[in-house]
């Protein structure tokens, strides 16, 4: 589809959220289409977890997203789904890679909506193939778990900031669900969880450095429990560091059952989000540190620049693979 | 209601899709509140049919829209709604005609929708009138049971186009149908639908002359089957013929009921849109003629041409006979 | 236009803060076309000021809004302008009054922004009406410089809160200003703004007490400052009183330009909402009351008591005199 004003920001880049939207519904027809081919029991797949993803290039208003989605492995009860996405200049002809993600989905069943049901067997070109999938499974599993203990943090607030602060740039926003943020399930759709998490995360990130900022990347973000039609959710971020070019946000999203229900406040999804600050030509400018003051503060600190370190690790590693 | 940015290109022209939805809303209130006038079976009017229709100038951004909808035939089952858009520019108070359309609605129990209630008669007031609707009724219904016959068809995907061949400006998006894109009775508004079609046309003929392009005109739309809420559809697009200065591009709308339905994906509408290349001064500019391929693609392009050849001489007849 | 499920809470009401917009767009569109009817400087009509409304009667998904507006006084600089808002049920053909608003716009240069025009004058049938809309204009006059002393509160948060108490419910809310949200002079429409301020007062209504809650009324709203496209706006709502069956909320919107902008975080707008809860077959239930803890608490609950009198002696005064 055609990327319009409201799905930019004020220099016309596109929200990193407004993809992450797209990204996910292209996953949730494929997967939930694939659990439906068999006879069996009615279901909607609901997005369990996104793997890290980074956005390749930036999306301008007036140009054209091409979405592509495959499903690349099958466990006993999870979808996993690749979907890429295009940009294209439709008055020049040039497209670009904007970014490539890969998501879990579970089947859920229409009738009762704690079942998970059984998902038919994708076939294999290779063997290989599958054993590649199950490795990622297993993988995932076990990074899911970790996230889980992780959950009990809350963001508080701050009274008369210094700049350049974690109180300073911190931000958070509520947002009541309604019917079109929902899947047949009356859930909220894991796309629309993702571009409120981008919405707060991209305030942070421009209170920050009060400048033009865009995605470059989201970590793997898991999806432990399911929002319902009428909650309330607050989606808080707050920095945790900053290189110096980049800045990371942690984000966390509770949701607030507080029509009907006799249940507590909770925790629904948190994520890591990485931002750069670009001139007005597109370049990459400089970021002001972030300055800790608690302990707590230095610690998420050093935690960032270990994922940091660790992704840069990565991409070098990479980069050499493909140069050999 | 004032337009805004997201309703128009990126050079500020209101899309043909945002003035459709707008007049098909107007058509289904009136046509709604006619069919329960009487006391009898409460009911939703639901659209069947769209006769062709010019876009006579183009609107802009943060000009008004005024709509006015009236009903000018009915039927036992269906109802004839003459519908009007006026651009009002409301700095200089300049109004502009951007279009009439005549839209043909059937009234559907909201008890049970698949039973089409009677119509209230309107008074007419020359026997004349009535006489001239029959007509157009009867003609309209004759188009109906043509076009069924053509569905068949389908989009095939082409690697490595050349330029300006219909394989390399063909599109297609696909839609998850949400709550607000449906009637009380839960089917697709015909706005809706058409909206996602002048998305895909615009982009069509866009990837074909890379230029600003605008909605000149659609032709007779029917609306063969209702379309469910959850439903995935598909719009694909492709270029069936070009002029001098217009493309006509053939749409399709395939929905894909893949919850919870045993039913096959099923073809819901098909229409031509005829687009023309504007310039920055909004002069019509001249378009790169399509290179047909296959034995289909040339019979397709000598049927627009008949099309086209029909529309050009129908106005020149009525011209001559404004001037006599 | 017909209301839908997305304008609407879960019970099918639809919400204050789309009504009002539908109101502030209504009254934008009458006072621009009639500052731009004579000859001069083209101008664009901007909200100053909302008199208080009541909410006579809730809106339901599926009904059609009919908006009808009329300028009925007009100084030198200002215009007022009177909406009526009926929900007329297309099935039935029920209408009803949903609420009347008075609204005032100030007309802004076209070519510059800060620069007030004149308005041209309207013609009164009878010399008594221009004499109570002078009237009118000089009240409201008055109650705007009042309400800009009262601007420096800040909503400060607090940890771990009583239930009932002003903590436990108080919200806010951040919004990143689109294109969409905007005038054509760049602005945020005031209608946008007053929609996201019935969103948080919803919010708080129903985190104080658990139930489905509609706006009941709105009173007077000032619009202090305009907000420019870009910005980041909080909207932050705390409750101040409850009577037996209803809640007052204040409502405050601070604007932050930190993009590309040497200025300060500042108050743009305030007010305050009243909301009733109902049960599910529409009757209005019994309210917890609210608890004071601080000095200033006791304070707005004492101001808001004031108000809350004021209202009703002030209504059973003009039932007194429609029954006379």
């Amino acid at each position: 589809r055609i990327m319009r004003p409201d799905d930019a920001n004020i220099a016309g880049n596109v929200h990193g959220g407004t993809i992450l939207k797209m990204i996910e519904e292209a996953g949730a027809i494929i997967s939930t289409r694939h659990c439906n081919s068999q006879a069996g029991e009615p279901c909607v797949a609901a997005l369990a977890r996104v793997e890290r993803t980074d956005f390749l290039s930036p999306m301008c208003i007036g140009e054209v997203a091409n979405v592509s989605a495959e499903i690349t492995y099958t466990s006993r009860h999870s979808v996993e789904v690749q979907v890429n996405v295009m940009s294209e200049n439709i008055l020049t002809g040039a497209k670009k890679v904007t970014n490539k993600a890969t998501l879990w989905y579970v089947p859920l069943s229409l009738k009762n909506v704690n079942k998970v049901v059984e998902v038919p067997p994708i076939q294999y070109a290779r063997q290989e193939q599958e054993d590649e999938g199950k490795k990622r499974y297993e993988e995932q599993k076990l990074d899911r778990l970790e996230t889980k203990q992780r959950n009990g943090d809350v963001i508080l607030p701050v009274i008369n900031p210094e700049p350049h602060t974690v109180g300073y740039s911190q931000s958070s926003l509520i947002h009541l669900v309604g019917p079109s943020d929902c899947t047949l399930l009356g859930f909220v759709h894991g796309g629309v969880t993702m571009k409120l998490m981008d919405e707060v995360a991209g305030i942070v990130a421009a209170r920050h450095c009060k400048t033009n900022i865009v995605t470059a990347s989201v970590d793997a973000i898991n999806f432990h429990e399911k929002i319902k039609k009428g909650c309330v959710i607050t989606v808080s971020g707050r920095m945790t560091f900053t290189s110096n070019k980049s800045m990371e946000i942690e984000v966390f999203v509770d949701a607030d059952p507080f029509v009907d229900e006799p249940r507590e406040r909770y925790r629904a999804v948190s994520a890591f989000f990485t931002y750069v600050s670009l001139s007005k030509e597109g370049k990459p400018l400089p970021v002001p540190q972030l300055l800790t003051e608690t302990e707590d503060e230095k610690r998420r600190f050093e935690e960032g620049k270990g994922r940091y370190l660790q992704t840069k690790a990565k991409r070098q590693a990479q980069m050499q693979q493909a140069a050999q």
